[in-house]
């Protein structure tokens, strides 16, 4: 079906309004809202207003908070710990990175990990807030287990993404944000969607034998860490994982590995919690506690530049530098719209009659 | 060739024998010593000492200094920049680990770039000096450019490892250390010695088609960014080998992408340098800045007991916690000795003959 183009300042009511109803508090709404809907603007649709039910779902099960207290409950001078009190991580990420930029401010680099909280939306949104000051920006999350490490059949891990974004002078900036998986979730739940196979290297059977089934993980199937397979590096992918769970959540207090809550209301969180919630981890580090920030700048652009202008393979324009296709979609969609699949389009329609919030 | 196994005090004199006849100061060539050594214990051959006749002919074509004045040039509380003058990378990555070490101790955590040195042997290494401190380790450098970006023809990165070693309680810390390409260009040079092809997905030919030709990189070709093909994630291995090449040259002042100038002594540095010699960064963030270091070893200890009892695909026994195998290369080669391939035990012979040496 043909996704409905609509303004962003349309949707962008809706879910502030879906927001208050639920009981956030209006500043609260405001900021879960812009960072819901930077996924949709970015062009990473599976982590924007598709979600949103989801979040209504986890707060009518009581696993969301909509009235967090959120506070630092340890700190050094360059670190903190952040208890985002079952709040949505939509709002306790942006605190938690504001402190690790404030901590950057006097101390050259701040590095905040984050218990007790829930998803976040895209790691991006989070890391490019340090942009504006001048720092570089970093961002991870573990998330519910759906992938196996190298040689297992059980799901240790979940998608663990990465955000590293830096800045440059004239050139836009570099923004690497992805998945420590072969594929991200929502590439699969896109080829479900379309009833299509997966390629090989993308997930496995229960059994931890290969498959191209796009819907292998609902029937006990896995993800498979970045590499796909041994001979091509995928122990290293999982070293990424696990790197990702272990600050996120072995540094802050919250779940990890097998015990990360699920981010569907209808699966029952593990009954031995290891910790609080879901776990991230922030860092902010500014650019001029290393060198100027011209000089920086300077070498930033020549880096881009560069790179940009590789000899490619043929019938390929350009190599990709990070950051790239989201910024083109964020231009894109800020100025004519956000395409829904209808079937979203749908779900935020009756999720708006059950809570009497016109779409 | 069957490999002649040495015992280590044997190696380890005739290593701190040769960087003393290159002019090193004798702390600098029993660190150097140390360093260099630890890749043969850990059981990665293609850092260790084959590569010293290799350090031992930059050091005579002036591109290495013996006796480098190593400096911090910048710093806030929690940074630094180090100048390495040249050095050998195996003594100025240990100095500025001490550097990121220190600024933990009064600050939480230390992060410091380095520019103007040269290969520095394995990322482990460094990063596992915050272990006994109770702190994480991190190490990354850049390294002469032999990687494709996806879609490009041109080699524009190194292999870029990077290191996070964690401490845990009564497990073994996580020591998760890698390069950021399909596969280390080492285990090509194993394939080249036994004349065998390399899987595919690890190196392309110079007009960016797939190859299994161990040997391609020597025509050429290039090897490829952890992921394999873009459909296989390559675009975030070329994102992990981008963010390695920024944090350790473009923060630190060295050479950064095509710049980085080559290892091997017959290949002459890039005539119009952006930087100085090469770059590494390494973190050291102390435990307790995040939460008591009672508890988070407890759970370490959690999550590494958990994922070892993962239940495993058939013909395997248990899945690979990051730094097992390194570890018990270890243990094995400080008691048995350090097996030699024949080609570089005589490299080694002719080296010490050349520089009056015994091996």
């Amino acid at each position: 079906m043909t996704p409905i183009t609509y303004p962003y300042p349309q949707l962008s009511e809706f879910a502030n309004n879906i927001f208050l109803r639920i009981g956030c508090p209006p500043d609260q709404a405001r900021k879960a809202t812009d960072v819901l809907l930077s996924a949709d603007l970015r062009g990473i649709d599976s982590h924007g207003l598709a979600r949103l039910s989801g979040y209504v779902r986890l707060w009518e099960a009581k696993r969301v908070n909509s009235k967090p207290d959120i506070r630092i409950v340890h700190e050094s001078p360059s670190t903190a710990v952040v208890d985002g009190d079952q709040g949505l991580g939509l709002v306790i990420a942006p605190f938690a990175m504001e402190v690790a930029i404030a901590k950057a401010k006097t101390c050259g680099t701040g590095w905040v990990a984050v218990r007790n909280s829930n998803h976040f939306g895209i790691a991006g949104r989070h890391a490019m807030m340090a942009l504006e000051h001048d720092m570089i920006g970093m961002a991870m999350t573990n998330a519910s287990p759906l992938v196996a490490p190298t040689f297992s059949v059980e799901r240790l891990l979940g998608t663990n993404p990465i955000c590293v974004a830096i800045p440059a002078g004239q050139q836009p900036p570099f923004v690497a944000d992805f998945a420590t998986t072969t594929a991200a979730n929502g590439k699969l739940e896109i080829l479900q969607r379309k009833n299509m196979d997966a390629p090989e290297g993308w997930v496995q059977k229960e059994d931890g034998s290969p498959s191209t089934d796009a819907n292998e993980v609902k029937n006990g199937g896995a993800l498979i860490p970045l590499g796909s397979d041994r001979e091509h590096g995928s122990h290293k992918g999982f070293c990424l994982g696990a790197w990702v769970d272990i600050f996120s959540a072995v540094l802050s207090g919250a779940n990890y590995g097998p015990w990360v809550p699920p981010f569907v209301s209808f699966l029952a969180p593990p009954a031995d919690p290891v910790g609080e919630g879901i776990g991230h981890f922030f860092g902010a580090m500014r650019v001029d506690a290393f060198r100027t920030t011209d000089e920086f700048k300077k070498h930033m652009d020549n880096w881009i530049t560069r790179f940009r202008a590789a000899k490619t393979v043929e019938g390929q324009p350009h190599i990709i530098i990070p950051g790239d296709p989201e910024r083109e979609f964020e231009a894109q969609r800020t100025k004519e719209g956000i395409p829904l699949d209808p079937k979203v389009a749908e779900d935020l329609k009756q999720l708006g009659l059950k809570l009497g919030v016109g779409f």
